[in-house]
């Protein structure tokens, strides 16, 4: 049962850098079907067609939200084909996407997922959409509607359970080693991983295996000296490769899909 | 006659990128002066000094936004010398931008243009602006007072029919061919001309030729397979040069300014 | 006496840049305890771990926003350290920011200084942040409190009159001659130093010594041919070195820290 309370908070997540209107004029679409919804961006750098990174931060950062929001994931190179859109609801939160693996970090724990029907969005106004920017055809005037309370997931869509799979591997976890894969790189440099915190949580001995190091974990940045480099776990509970005042993605040349491997010591 | 009515809406156009506080500042002053309004980014990523960007952007991104919007473009390389401000009205909507051939793909439909008399902002408390930065010191807060609906245009500027062209030269469209430039290039790499839908509407068979290459018209990205060119018409009705999943801009090693030609195909 | 008085507006400036949820997140969070803050970003680009910049814009910016705002201002290497944050109100503004010298161009001048003491954020719900996000933990819910005017600073810092120093020296200003730094470079490669109109207002036959060039000081760039190298006071009151139509950071293969000299010219 979906605890869904719209609130009127929409958040976009895409691949479509800064450069040209796209964003902005999925923010005009909204605007102009609710004036009152509050827009954030969460972010709009993500690689292009590389929706592992959307789906992996949309499922980190919706705690953060207020109640009632909308979440939209779009990152989308099958635009235009037969791909389907998927709705999910996750305790009080929305979540919109192309069904190709975007939503996969939070389809499990979902309340209820739903398929789109497009045929029942034509009530509502959204008709006739351009094969390649669905952001502003139908995202955006749907999730206006949404955030304004105007229309519920079971009008417009058949709820399903089953889906294009995730593209990243889950990480393995056997008795002494957890391995896992760098999911994405901040503007510091930083290598964040898939890696839970509860995953190594019975190791507190762990040391970290990456890019040819070993690493120890430490329990912030400034913990280690200036250019050395670090593991700790990051503010959104996953482990993180980082270098104390410097960039250890270009320091280690190293990029997202880059393997990371937890032990524990040899010895005690 | 001009059908504008205040809606609060305001967006932005410009090339100073996200370094430096300068779109901030400007929205700082919009707030000064009418906390309600709603400011959205149209794009800040115009290639510097180039205004024909700006004001293609702002003429494809207008109509998704809401009626009474105020659109300021703000490309502005002779800001502190003579040049003019123009003030159009279009529709619903109104554009603000300096008279340097920016608005030239909004201004042949405009319903009617003014020139700023930079004297009669004087009662708005628009006065002594910097030798640099007009964005901050007129456009944002004549936008203010005009969202707010504070001020009209007949009351700051003189009706002209004359300014600035444009620096693009429109496509050349003849019986079997159409000639056209590349305006724009996106964030994925996808090159946008200025040939519009209707210029090769009776041209079923086109095929286009852009740097060196034979290009089959598409549906939409996902009608290649992945690594191919295609060329299609995009979601704002103008023909864009695309590589499936990948780059065209950098596989093709072209940029704006180059040109596109669309001919019959030569067999049927 | 601090003049403020909560108006809602909470300006950003961070490094965080715009890949990842940073910035998204902490509006996030700031919405979800005070739905009508007006949240404004300033920058994030500010050079990773670089305070300077950050203070130097804020300190340049605030004057532009309406009274009652609050700026955060997040560089903050020794995050999760023992490094202490600092709140301090200046005319009608509030400005909160690790104590590490990021300001140092605003506390001079401020009414008051705070240092917070977190053990009273507790009633305020503000307890237990992560080691590395307390942009996310700290600084955005304390200013979307301070923003809805249901906290005032005596009741979470004490007074202060010492904190971290600024990284940049302050400009030298002798009798013929004054020497400053460029301390940070816009998105046109225009070299912003920290020397101020004041200090050379006495020098109106004045020349720019930089990158090994003599400069002449114009009112705007449109007043040097495209190409050339000049020097103005900028919008935000310092002296600035540009290229005209041009990239100057690029052409003259400087940066951040390189050092400028004013003189009198030496015959009259």
């Amino acid at each position: 049962m979906s605890k869904f309370q719209a609130s009127g908070v929409i958040t976009i997540t895409t691949d479509f850098g800064h450069k040209g209107p796209f964003v902005g004029v999925m923010k005009g679409v909204i605007a102009k079907r609710f004036r009152d919804a509050l827009i954030i961006d969460l972010t709009h750098e993500v690689p292009a067609h590389w929706p592992p990174e959307a789906g992996f931060w949309m499922s980190r950062a919706w705690p953060y939200f207020p109640s009632g929001s909308i979440h939209l994931g779009i990152v989308d190179p099958g635009v235009g084909t037969e791909r389907d859109i998927l709705l999910a609801s996750l305790s009080d939160q929305l979540f919109l996407a192309p069904d190709n693996g975007l939503l996969a970090p939070l389809l499990p724990e979902a309340d209820r997922v739903w398929r789109l029907n497009l045929d029942r969005l034509a009530p509502l106004g959204i008709t006739s959409p351009s094969a390649t920017f669905h952001g502003r055809d139908i995202f955006a005037p749907l999730a206006a509607e949404l955030a304004a309370g105007r229309v519920m997931p079971d009008e417009i869509g058949e709820s399903v359970d089953d889906w294009v799979p995730g593209w990243l591997e889950d990480p393995q976890v056997t008795g002494d080693k957890v391995s896992g894969v760098i999911v994405t790189v901040d503007a510091f440099g930083n290598l964040i991983s898939n890696i839970e915190e509860a995953m190594i949580a019975d190791m507190p001995d762990a040391h970290v295996l990456f890019a040819g190091k070993h690493l120890n974990m430490q329990s912030t940045y400034g913990r280690a000296a200036p250019g050395n480099f670090l593991a700790l776990i990051n503010s959104f509970g996953v482990l993180e490769i980082a270098c104390a005042e410097g960039n250890a993605a270009e320091s280690l040349g190293t990029d997202r899909g880059a393997p990371v491997v937890v032990r524990r010591a040899t010895r005690r």
